[in-house]
């Protein structure tokens, strides 16, 4: 598709991700399954049906060195840094206004940059369906996955009427987005039927995405246009710096999907996983042995099941009498965890924030 | 007491500390608790009452930098290299033979290098109490540690006849040294009473216990005198290797201790701890916190209760939601292991040797 756009958002911390995620290199540059980053697989994942010309991504400028190591393939231009994080909405707007300065028309794909995507034929077949609704309805299509199970981790997305017409994937008219439920509502949203996970993956024409932030977050629209207007010129950073840093954060589901009439919802059967934790990698990692132990490196599983490893090149983690655990060895840090409080990992981030020992963040 | 020599054994491999207790660097050379080594508080233990020149310490030729590293205050001489482990009778025996040399009235304490004692006042006087004996009686000494639970990890010593007099410290004649009971039995040893830990602590004239071992191991006495004959020639280096290597592999207890009649045991109630494995460690250790974690370096414990941790300098270690655990980083390798399957590190350890692991070994 010739004016299809692409804006991997890659400015997250990944907290949970610690002790291998840290400050200078996040959970995106991170290669946890194979030999490539997850945002090097995301990049991969586009390449097939997006000139690298028009894969923007937006990061962080602490993380600036570890992104251009990793995407040689891209322009440098194409490196957005935010000065600071605010959330998803203002992210995407800043990036629109790039895109618009070169093509208002263009379909513009927002993905995550660390998510874990199989079946990658399917997944350009989805995001190019969700493009052409963009296209042909000017609306704001978003890639809902089918859930299989009631997770409490995700936002959902409920559908309205099923608008397929000889197309493979379906698609339909959203009816609202909900933000992460409890088990008994997520069990409900099953039951019922008609709800998708939200994915974090939208697709829009970029001048139709521009017009729903004027009308719902008018404020953020007009610094994203002084921004815009600045852009080029010597004194640009200087004024990205000073009025991103007064933008509202916040997210675009609740500042835009949550409002906007013209939503729409491809259904995305692909293999996903957003491997939101040491738990989910674990349940993603296909090569278990048979005590279903999985991991990375040099490991030994002694009288353990059911337990993933994290060892570094050169070293060896072993693991005697233990089932159920996440050990995760880097560099200067290693953390142990039971894998049903893979959560509580950004508390111990929390922690040596507050106690402010940067050497192991 | 002017003719008192002191032979600390420190051959040991310790695997059982691994990942701390390494083949260049065992457990007796590791700062457990406090700044030195075990093999350093074992030195200044008896050094308080006996003259240095006359501490002996038989070890490994693998182990030779960090035994001369860590022993400045001894004299050279005084490190006596075996070519390999042969259990403890042959390496006593050799000890006798350098001791012998000077002064076969000599009283020689033979002392493991890797326990944990506190009280070093109660055992000074201990110690000497079994010299006194050692020296009047002519017999062979052991220290018996007075047992306060049926541990199974430990030999007994039955005793018969006490023979305390006017002394504070209780003595006893010998019946029978018993290997590691079972529970049932060792509950039985409890309750029947008269039953003391085999400590590794034996106190001897240094010409009695060499007439014993020609009484006892009579082909070990005459290559323990072909070697003694060599010693000072510039052949004794070969002299020793060839006959070391080809004697029997026996420990004292089952060579000697089971068979001569004139044994003795001396009451030993210091605070004991032979540090048999991490477990000991954690239960030696007197710095827990309220949750009943222990450990060394910069930890955190989160949801986690009953653990030891040991994390190098400069690093740290993360403990999520576990209880009862050791989790021990040491360079290149990292364990985290259940407290009740602390033994089975030693398992660990024989799979990397056979599988010819020698940077994690």
């Amino acid at each position: 598709m010739k004016n299809l756009y692409t804006l991997i958002m890659a400015g997250g911390s990944g907290t949970r991700f610690w002790p291998r995620s840290k400050t200078a290199k996040p959970k995106q540059y991170l290669n946890i399954f194979g030999n490539e980053s997850l945002l090097q697989d995301t990049i991969k994942r586009f390449a097939t049906f997006t000139e690298n010309e028009k894969i923007y991504i937006v990061s962080s400028a602490t993380q600036a060195t570890v992104l251009e190591e990793q995407t040689p393939m891209l322009p440098k231009e194409n490196l957005i840094y935010e000065p600071v994080g605010r959330n998803t909405l203002p992210c995407i707007g800043l990036a629109a206004m790039f895109a618009e300065k070169e093509n208002p028309d263009g379909i513009m794909v927002v993905s995550p940059s660390d998510h874990l995507i199989e079946n990658n034929e399917l997944f350009k077949d989805t995001v190019l369906a969700a493009a052409k609704i963009a296209d042909e309805k000017d609306g704001i299509v978003t890639i809902g996955i089918t859930p299989n199970y009631p997770a409490t981790g995700y936002g959902y997305v409920q559908t309205a009427e099923n608008i397929t017409g000889a197309e493979k994937i379906s698609q339909f008219k959203v009816e609202r987005f909900v933000e992460k439920p409890n088990e008994a509502t997520a069990s409900d949203y099953l039951k019922q039927g008609g709800f998708y996970w939200n994915s974090g993956l939208f697709v829009f024409k970029v001048s139709v995405f521009l017009k729903a932030v004027q009308e719902f977050a008018p404020e953020l629209y007009a610094d994203l246009r002084k921004i815009q207007a600045d852009l080029g010129n010597p004194s640009y950073p200087q004024t990205l710096d000073t009025i991103y840093r007064a933008v509202e954060s916040i997210s675009v589901d609740y500042g835009i999907m949550e409002h906007a009439k013209n939503i729409y919802l491809v259904e995305g059967n692909f293999d996903w996983n957003d491997l939101g934790s040491w738990e989910s990698v674990y349940l993603a990692d296909k090569n278990k042995d048979e005590n279903g132990n999985a991991g990375s490196g040099e490991t030994m599983f002694l009288d353990t099941k059911n337990s993933y490893v994290y060892s570094e090149d050169d070293n060896v983690v072993a693991v005697v009498g233990l089932d159920d655990v996440i050990v995760v060895k880097d560099g200067n840090t290693t953390l142990v965890c039971k894998r049903e409080n893979a959560e509580d990992i950004k508390k111990i981030v929390e922690q040596l924030k507050a106690e402010n020992k940067a050497q192991f963040l």
